[in-house]
Formats: structure tokens, sequence, C-alpha cells
């Protein structure tokens, strides 16, 4: 497994799988990979000839105050991890790498950005699209496989492949969850014992929602109350947002569709947990 | 030569160069080409095993009220044209091809673009940069040979290209002239004889300016002052700008440096007309 530091090596060895004729997957990442990141590796090498996992925590898609600093890393770790599964390469630049003095250019993802975490995360989405776009430039992947966890960035980052002819097909891959229903995430590190039990509410509050659809109920606001109780309903739950959005568009709907998302962003103690499901029944 | 219509033809085009390991020109343009476009195409050529142009009207970095309506177009004249010198493949893909319903992604490059062009024409780098982007991404060409009359449209699209890893060395070409030092351009074709006439002042007057600098004078207050009076000394002839930048950051400077370059913009008639010239002597 080879493991990339820079964009000019990352190209080189991209150039060396074209010359070979062998496609190439890709999955970004933020580190402190767990099986969720996993399923997308084990997705890419089903899929592509030769596998690229990047590391890096991008700190253009951290707002201020966010967790930037705190965030879990353990790159040895991950390095493991990768080569256990098979991965081929990794690229792990430095920040400096990745924007060095001088750097001044910003690709903007207009309005699937401004719902959802992109209320509450002042430029959030804009440091995922320009990372994104950077990683896609010097990797130049045939396909990259990404999560529905990070719904919102899923069709975010749909949109700007194809918006900048990006020319990558992105894939993407059902949420993970631990055997309890909790989505996985590298933030669940930060939840103590009891508040990884109030956690538990956002699917279960996802769950009885998608009931309530199947048992006839379209009405978004009656559906966003129900979900809103049963997460209040726990200790250590502080609400930022649920939603029902449609999936191209990203806007808020009042009656439920086929194309209908319930997306939810939830204070559990200081980590800041998302889930989302699709609420059409079938 | 083959003509490509769509994004997904330009791809597979160069696809093809790429597994015939062949190296690939471009050279981006709004067609009505003239000589100074064709030496862009002739430099692509001595550098590339195969060779690109462009032939796309960019609404996007048009201002409102600007001549997107009148711009010159003459397309079975410049496939002639681009036959003759053995280009290799014409990418005319309609608007609706490079921004279709639901396109929403903006690309835009900060501070080299406040400045001249940037100040008079808002939005037209973030449309510059925005379908060079695309046009990058679509096509993935090793070089890209670019005109030093556009001379801030280079830096711009430098710039771009090294902040988004998008792999392209872009080879600068000096200002082809008509005999007389007017700089060509599609947008001379607007030019009364007489205006023609007046036209030739601002060539004249960078003239003036390097000379001055070559005899001593490092003020750029006192040079400005000089060039606009050659230009201002013309009838038909309606100063935009004038400005002495660095080179690089495209930031006004006061004294004359190796970097220094003396740029204007300036409406003769309708036709609104760029030139540029470095001052340092040698």
């Amino acid at each position: 497994m080879e493991i990339l530091r820079t964009n000019a090596e990352m190209s080189r060895w991209r150039d060396e799988c074209y010359r070979k004729k062998q496609t190439v997957g890709f999955v970004p990442t933020m580190g402190y990979l767990h099986r969720g990141h996993l399923a997308l590796v084990e997705e890419a090498l089903r899929r592509a000839d030769q596998v690229v996992v990047s590391i890096f925590v991008n700190p253009t898609q951290f707002s201020p105050g966010e967790d930037l600093d705190q965030y879990p890393r353990d790159f040895e770790r991950d390095l493991d991890l990768c080569r256990e599964l098979g991965v081929h390469a990794i690229f792990a630049p430095e920040v400096e790498e990745m924007y060095p003095a001088g750097f001044q250019t910003r690709v903007l993802v207009d309005r699937v950005t401004q719902n959802l975490c992109g209320l509450h995360r002042p430029g959030h989405f804009d440091g995922v699209a320009l990372v994104v776009t950077k990683l896609f430039c010097a990797i130049h992947p045939h396909l990259a496989v990404m999560g529905e966890k990070d719904f919102q960035q899923l069709v975010v980052v749909k949109r700007l492949s194809k918006d900048l002819n990006l020319g990558v097909e992105i894939i993407p891959h059902p949420t993970v969850r631990e055997s309890d229903g909790l989505a996985m995430s590298s933030r669940n590190t930060y939840l103590s014992k009891e508040e990884r039990q109030s956690a538990l509410s956002l699917y279960r509050s996802l769950l009885a929602v998608r009931e309530m659809v199947k048992e006839g109920e379209r009405r978004v606001e009656v559906l966003i109350d129900r979900a809103k109780a049963i997460i209040e309903a726990e200790p250590h739950c502080k609400i930022q947002y649920v939603h029902v959005v449609d999936e191209d568009t990203m806007a808020d709907i009042a009656e439920v569709t086929p194309m209908a998302v319930m997306a939810m962003a939830v204070f559990v103690g200081k980590a800041r947990l998302i889930d989302n499901m699709r609420l059409w029944p079938g």
C-alpha cells in the first residue's frame, strides 16, 4: 500500500493506473475510520481495479467554533485497517499541501447547500465542495463511494461533479449502523455511555416516523412533531434541526412524496450527530 | 478533424488520446478566430501530439448590458482555419450542454480578480473561472496555450489551475498585433475606419511609457498620466482604466518594479479594447 503525501505524487500514481488500463475507485475520508468507512472501501474494491482512500481532516469545512482541533485522529490505525482490506494507496496530504500560501479559489454549490446543515454550519459545504473538487481533480478517479449518512453532502458532491464535468461516478452507500441502530460516525467517540443511550433516539424517531407514513400519514408537520417529541424525551439531546426535504432539491416539503427524506441534526452532549431516512414505504 | 458537441464526446476523445499515449494540447476560444488565436493553435501543435480548440461564446463571462448578443460568430470559417492548421478536434458545445437546467455551481478566484477588468466587469472572471474549470475537467489536457493580451485572465487561470489541482500546464503566448501595432481581437471588427485609427493610441501609449521607464522614470502616477494623455488626445476613445500592477498579485503599485505591467481598457466607439505591456526594460 502506497502512502502519497502530495498532489503530484497522487497524480503520478493515478497516471500509472491509467497506463495499466486499471480503473480507479476513491473513498474520501477524514480518517479515524470506523466500519462505515470500511464498508465504503469494500464497495470501492468490488467496483474498481485500484482503490485510493484519502485521509485529510479538511479545515475549510469546519465552521468557527466547531471541533476541528478535537476531531479524532489515529493515522497508524487507519493505515492498518486499509492495509488489511487491500487498499492500494492512501492519499494523506498536509494542510499546507492542499492550501498553500497564495491559495484563493472557492467552489460554491448554490441551491442544494442552503437548507439543513447548510443553514446551521455556515461555509461547511463551501469547504466540502472545494476539497472534493481538489481531490477529484488530483485523483481523477472513475468512481467515488460515499455514505448516505452524510446525505446532503452526497447530493452536493453529485451536483458538483456533474456541473464541473469532473467525470466521477458517485456511488452512494447505505448508512452503516451499530447493532442497536446508531449511525456510525467518528464523532460517536465523543459520547459518554449515557449519551450513547440517548443518541439512539435519532434512529428510533426515524423508524417511528417511517411507520406513520406506512400507515398513511402524509403531513410533514405531524411527522416532524412526532420525531422531535421522541428525541426531546431523552436527556442530553438538543435538536438542531429536523426537516423533511425533497431528495433532489433539498427543499422543505409539506406533504410526503416518493422523494421525501427526513434529515436531522442533534447535539447529544458535545457531539453533533446527523441521521436521515427515506420515508416513502417500500 | 473531429467536431465534438458534448462533454461526454469530448471526454471519450481525450480518453482515446490517453490510451494512445498522446499528449493533448488545448486552446480555449470564443471563436471568430483571428491570427492571434491561430498563433496559439500553432504553439499548441508544436508542443502536443493532439490539439483541441474549443469554440464557445460563454454567456456567464459577459456582464449584463455587454455585447453577448452582438459578439461576432463565424463557425464555418473557424472550422476551415483550424482544419488548415491541422487541429485534431473542435469542442463546440451548445449553451444548454454547458449549463443545463439545475446547474448551480460557481468557481471564484478571489484576490487576482479584484482589480482591472474585475473592477469594471462584475462577474466576468467568475464566468471565466467557471468555464475554464469545466473545459479543463472535460478535456483534461496536458497543456493549454493562452494569449497575454488577456493578461488578467491568464493570471486567473494559472491560479485556478494550481489551486484546484487541475494539472494543466498553462503556456502564455505573446500578444499578436496587426502590422501597425493594434492588438488582435475579435472585437476589432466593431471598429469603423476612423475608430481603427484612434485605437492605435493604446499601443502607442504603452510604447511611450515603456520608453520613459527605460530612461529612468519609476513613478507610476507620471506614467499613467502620460498614457492617458496620449489616448485622450484621440477622438472616439473613452478610457475605462489605466493601471500599473504587479504581475503576480494584480495589485496596483506606485513604483515600477521588474514585475510591473501597465494594463488598460479603452472604449473606442462601441468596442471595448484591452492591451498591456511589461514595463521593465530589457
